[in-house]
């Protein structure tokens, strides 16, 4: 059985915002074991909306709609819905006192909107919303259910998840498993060189690669005749996957590269300080996406020369001599960091990650990041290509990584080979 | 005359990787004039393949499909876009002899796979690829043109932009324009009560929001006879939309809040230290994702309460007194920061934006802002709803737009209404 998504906004068809909605669920949906046929999007009209929903319900027994349960007068959705299933809307008494609850319960006076999105297909099973105002709602064409979910990637994860996913479970063929390694350290050619033949080893298994630079997802996706055998063929080919990836693979699911340098650190009952230049408190906040109180004290993000002496110590004369941009520099915030902080072990990176502003000598993207630890300081260099995001997400990425090595103990080991073409480490 | 976009790939329908080519092609043909009328995304089968190039070229002038063009045995559009034509595959000598150079130029022999790609179907028009190795090409289906493009993204933008683009733009009917606004302070419901009926004053004028919580965009969408006349009448409608929303509208276009706060500062000449608890660095990541050495020198993100102290000086009888989360406590660190570095102006925000961190008299979402300046020390505080990660963004917002006001002498007009409702200003 396939399912069909349906994304609805005029905001998607006008490429003003990425469809990450239809991706999102896709991969929910590939994860409980079913199967997208199709992922259309289209405008806020209503014609077009009442369209789609009976093509698509015509030819699935399961059609997922988002977006277009906003209150304002462009959001179509419910209108076309009830077009569809030929009924009326009806304002639900129960959603609108939600709605009452939610709006007044921040203060603010409850406004025709609002009240708008109380309107629902007459005899549709209503789908409430635990996180925002509009409720998503399902409606039946004949042997198919379409569920509608807002289009506010978070209301509609909650709904999906909370809602959607217990109702539509049972009818999952269930015959796939599916693995998510977590990896940093190789690029996804790399990755897939490594892994050639391993489809063809494990029939049944494909591999899947998702790249959030500089971190790429290794996805065994594993099809058999039962749940338990796909689930038995994904784990087999998984140890195949992480032995030919070695300490690329740093965690599963869920797991953040962050908290496994945090693991590291409270393992060890490390306290770290950070200064920050050029990744502007990029690191700070990866660090605190999970809660960070027993490993991370803080960071001094030091954009300005006279922040890195004022805040870290850093001498004007290194400053001068050396330039901001420098492992002299680094090496005085990391200690700066650490005396300041009384901590453990300190983390210094700055560079340059802005077009513009490179040199001759040092060129843009030129990083220098140094860990202060009992052990020592050590120091690293590389010239990280990409603008200057990818420039400051790479250089947090290795930064934390020597961070986990020394609070580790797996400083010896080979570092990632996405860095063995740069300078040589000092 | 509206344009389908088809995207083909398993990995989209699995939701291995986000769609962003559809959303490129759709806001260049949007920037050209054109309208998408539908957007949809199907897995690599041969007969949906065939069986969607012939119903959306049947309701479409225009169809642009991406992916499935690969040297792997799971690439099957061309021989789809065959069948659909009622042709067979031709190999097209020139291709292979232009992918025979580029392969063999990086020192690799020519696969099967790699020449399968020079196949095209008989009598389509071929596109070259400058970039990779397969090529696109277009076949035509009574009025409809249908152009195939590679799925790799650089390799499609470039085979779009270069020969895509011009071959259609003589076909677009080039009367639309947009005005993109950028508001703050305004939730979705608030602003679209405040332009009731701009609609309809303005025939031709769609308004579209989009949400980035806590900003909204407001797009002003005109269509009408020609080009000039739509450029006319969403000015305007803009002009109308601005008089409404008031000082909302911060800026157009690709103006950032941080940008302005920016150009505030800049105006006075000040210079601005940031002392961040609960934003942990996003204060710091908003302001210098532009250019900002004129007016930032740094942000100390003090996030264990030592850090408080040691970074900032704030005493420890206020922590232990008052809590790390207090309007004392803001005020000292701002007055630490402004002291620290020496600057003109210094912002501090303290907060609780993690769930299972709140009490009874300090719930999760409280926060409290201080600016510390040569006119004397204002500090707010407001219970910020949503998630952790929206009530980091909603406290960094409001702790901008005091800055804005305070450098740009506004403090005494209205703050934003999402304010309004929270606690007494102190």
């Amino acid at each position: 059985m396939t399912v069909a998504l349906l994304s609805i906004g005029t905001e998607l068809t006008r490429g003003e915002i990425v469809n990450t909605n239809a991706s999102w669920l896709a991969a929910e949906l590939t994860a409980a074991g079913f199967t997208v046929g199709v992922a259309d999007t289209i405008p806020d009209e209503l014609d077009r909306i009442t369209a789609t929903i009976h093509r698509l319900a015509a030819a699935h027994r399961l059609v997922i709609a988002t977006g277009g349960l906003g209150p304002t007068t462009d959001d179509l959705t419910a209108a076309a819905a009830a077009r569809a299933t030929g009924v009326e809307l009806v304002r639900d008494e129960s959603t609108l006192l939600a709605i009452r609850r939610r709006i007044e319960g921040r203060g603010k006076p409850l406004m025709p909107g609002h009240e708008k999105q109380a309107d629902v297909p007459a005899g549709s099973e209503i789908l409430s919303n635990t996180v925002g105002t509009a409720p998503g709602f399902a409606i039946h064409l004949g042997e198919t259910t379409v569920f509608f979910l807002p289009g506010v990637p978070r209301e509609m994860k909650h709904m999906f998840t909370e809602q959607v996913l217990p109702r539509i479970r049972p009818s999952a063929p269930n015959n796939t498993f599916q693995v998510r390694l977590r990896t940093y350290g190789l690029g996804e050619s790399a990755l897939d060189q490594r892994l050639e033949g391993v489809e063809a080893a494990f029939p049944g298994v494909t591999l899947g690669y998702r790249v959030q630079t500089p971190e790429v997802d290794v996805k065994v996706y594993a099809r058999a005749a039962t749940q338990s055998m796909a689930h038995d063929l994904a784990l087999r080919a998984t140890a195949e996957v992480k032995a030919r990836l070695g300490d690329c693979v740093y965690g599963e699911g869920d797991e953040t590269f962050a908290s496994i340098v945090g693991r590291a650190l409270r393992t060890r009952g490390f306290r770290l300080a950070v200064a920050e230049s050029c990744t502007d408190g990029l690191i700070a906040h990866l660090l605190t996406e999970q809660p960070a109180t027993d490993f991370f004290v803080g960071s001094a993000v030091t954009y300005a020369n006279s922040a890195k002496s004022r805040m870290l110590g850093v001498s004007e004369d290194t400053l001068r001599g050396h330039g901001a941009v420098s492992a002299e520099v680094a090496a005085e915030m990391a200690a700066g960091a650490k005396r300041l902080c009384e901590c453990d072990i300190a983390l210094a990176v700055t560079g340059i990650p802005a077009s513009g502003n490179g040199s001759g000598d040092k060129p843009v993207g030129l990083c220098y990041w140094a860990v202060a630890y009992p052990g020592g300081t050590i120091i690293r260099e590389r010239v990280f290509p990409g603008d200057h995001d990818e420039i400051q997400m790479a250089a947090a990425y290795a930064a934390l990584d020597l961070v986990r090595r020394v609070a580790s103990g797996t400083l010896e080991t080979a570092e990632p080979e996405v860095f063995a073409s740069g300078p040589a480490a000092r």
